[in-house]
């Protein structure tokens, strides 16, 4: 039979049919060339959109767009090198202090970051908020303080994984963004060009996640976890909650301070617990450690020994960037005024609605709405009461840190407008909502 | 309320939402501004064929292509002015006796036709057969000949509807053409243009048709008569037969001659009930006839009586052609060669394959499968045995009449192939399959 053109290729995606893989191949390589226009690229992503691709078909095509581009060969580092990713929430600096305290257990963490879009913060924005750190790094760069240091932590590059950066770009503005198997190629096309061994997903899920419920964060953890296993890696997904934000700190600098009090055995509880449940799976994906107990105790002693520390002062150096801020926080520039939102009431805190802090945020110049702004990364916000919190009239909700106080006043009104207190006594839920290994959705595989 | 964003339009009809008129408008305007992308628009065209659009938007749809170009203004011609539209068929040379037969009765005809492409062909090419005759005409000129002849045939102009135009290209390469709503406002769009006040619709319905089925066929035409009664025209449709080539030609030059046959009161059967069966709804929506009894008289008086061939050759002296080829024929340049197709045994004729016979006159160069191509106007086909008709062994079922005999024999073999002759009588339906007018939709709207 003779190959299926291009057009006939949208239409069987269309009428629902599945694609073999040599076509979903020839789909990427086709838009690649400049063969199949953009138009027609995002006709078959709204098709897909429809009617979904099981998953050979999505491992088709996070292999085919991991070709698009160079692959980074880790073979040269010994031990198995695993990443986190997170699906984007606010208040989420784990990153910044994981890598490190992995990495001083032993673990290469070879780790390619993103950058804040919308609501949701990004690593590389926080990490730039160190003076004269650099993100923008050559492979080889990445490749050499992977090796010497243990972990790096850099921007993509235009070669890694190209069609999926112009296939973002089109879905971005064609509404196609809100499908399950293209998410998880691109998650995972541009996790796989990192040349990791394993993986571990952090699928946010709640008011200030991508995915707003437990149903679809889980189907996209499932999803992730079956292709990415089926391309061959150690992948595992926990469900962590996003209703409020993670942490006292929204912004850059401020998220930065608060991941770096995590790398010195400090800092807020939930942040403490999602980078050890996040560095226990990593541990034991990579094998050195046996269970959850053991190996949270080797993620302690690295922190507590000071070696997480050390490791996170010697990738900075390595980045060029100033390792004091670790000690010395007023290196990182965190904006002077202080801004207090004080609650009107007595009572408990049942909601500090991540979605709205966040955009509050995005308002303040810490965030961006377009991928060509720049950000401020001195100012940011202090959630001082979360959700279970008791607080008094008059105490502070949550802290401004802004340039100018004169403009602040709409701010104010969000932030004050993203608090709900109440009367009763609240119970906030545990913070890993649900945890997946290829196991568990193997055994679900007929969900 | 703020409107919503492009990006937000696509996402809506994604999920299934109405939209507002003034939101289809926003999106045809910004697609014609070129502020919404081809990439953009083909995504929307895609939810749109996944989700339909109700007579409302598809009436906004066509009104806002119609807006995006210019339209004809016959309203200083005098009478109820009435168009004939084809969904395409093999053989449907109809319009060149229908439109001047029809003027010949008091009734003007302003028509813009259309070229062939794939195995269908066009008005346009078969008209050009004709010497010196022009069909890229001026809006001016258009209507002095409407106006003075009482009926003029030219191609689409770059004014006409270039939103549809561009539309349709993207619809092409994008797998979106199979969408009812969207073939009713491309083919309205470009109709109400002409400035008509009432349009009969020939729908297709079988092999050599666009629709293959009288389900989906009567969907169509549904639809059509619908949107168009709701943008204000008179509007019915017949479905017909189109499982063999209607007549015996197939081509340019011969379709055109056999037109001519019918312009003269000869010709094929069912090119003759074709041509008065639309004739009659033509002059009965115009309002010079009563009832399908007295339309058919008159239209049988405008042909006998020679009026009608005379409207035909004023028609084709004003558009720069030589008028002589209706009574010689020889000045349409037919291939001269002929090649028969012998019936392999006696019996009945029980397929003469429309899309086949299609594709075979594209192979002898007398269509085209790009709308770039030139075609060859002389070559074509007789189809001389239809379905239902007795032929004995080595009868003709069909002559080809080509430049050039040496490469034939792959055509002859496709025509061959097309046939199928059988043992036991055969008997032939109605051309007629069904006739759709606003009252009978307005009777099964809840369809």
């Amino acid at each position: 039979m003779r190959p299926r053109t291009l057009v006939e290729l949208i239409a069987a995606k269309r009428d629902g049919a599945r694609l073999e893989e040599a076509e979903i191949d020839t789909i990427v390589a086709s838009f690649a060339s400049g063969q199949l226009a953009d138009y027609q690229m995002s006709a078959w992503l709204m098709a897909v959109f429809f009617r979904g691709l099981d998953d050979g078909e999505t491992v088709a095509l996070t292999e085919a767009m991991l070709r698009s581009g160079r692959t980074l060969d880790l073979s040269g580092i010994d031990g198995v090198k695993v990443d986190k990713h997170s699906t984007g929430g606010v208040g989420d600096k784990v990153s910044i202090a994981l890598a490190p305290i992995v990495a001083a257990c032993g673990v290469p963490v070879p780790m390619v970051s993103g950058r804040g879009l919308g609501h949701t913060g990004g690593t590389l924005d926080k990490l730039e908020a160190i003076p004269g750190l650099r993100t923008r790094l050559s492979a080889d760069e990445f490749l050499t303080i992977v090796r010497t240091v243990g972990c790096c932590m850099m921007g993509q590059t235009a070669e890694i994984a190209p069609a999926d950066q112009r296939m973002y770009a089109l879905r971005d503005v064609t509404a196609t963004v809100e499908s399950i198997p293209l998410i998880v190629a691109s998650i995972l096309s541009k996790k796989l060009a990192e040349g990791i061994d394993a993986l571990v997903l952090d699928v946010k899920v709640g008011r200030g996640a991508f995915m707003k419920d437990a149903r679809s964060a889980r189907d996209l953890a499932r999803a992730l976890v079956r292709v990415g296993t089926r391309a061959g890696k150690r992948v595992l997904a926990l469900l962590t909650d996003m209703e409020a934000p993670l942490g006292a700190a929204v912004g850059n600098a401020v998220e930065t301070s608060e991941a770096f009090d995590v790398l010195v055995g400090e800092g807020p509880a939930d942040v403490v617990e999602c980078t050890m449940s996040l560095g226990s799976e990593m541990l034991r994906l990579a094998g050195v450690a046996e269970d959850d107990t053991r190996a949270r105790i080797r993620l302690s002693e690295a922190v507590t020994s000071g070696r997480a520390a050390r490791v996170a002062e010697r990738m900075i150096e390595a980045q060029g960037g100033d390792a004091r801020v670790i000690s010395d926080r007023l290196r990182l520039g965190i904006a002077p005024e202080e801004i207090a939102i004080d609650s009107p009431r007595d009572g408990y805190v049942t909601r500090a609605d991540a979605l709205s802090i966040g955009l509050a945020a995005v308002a303040m110049g810490a965030g961006r709405t377009r991928a060509d702004q720049a950000v401020d990364h001195g100012v940011g916000i202090f959630v001082d009461k979360k959700p279970g919190d008791r607080v008094e009239r008059g105490e502070p909700l949550a802290r401004l840190r802004v340039r100018d106080r004169s403009r602040a006043q709409p701010i104010v009104e969000r932030i004050r407008d993203a608090f709900v207190v109440g009367d009763a006594r609240f119970e906030i839920g545990p913070l890993v909502l649900d945890r997946i290994d290829a196991n568990s959705t193997a055994a679900r595989a007929s969900d």
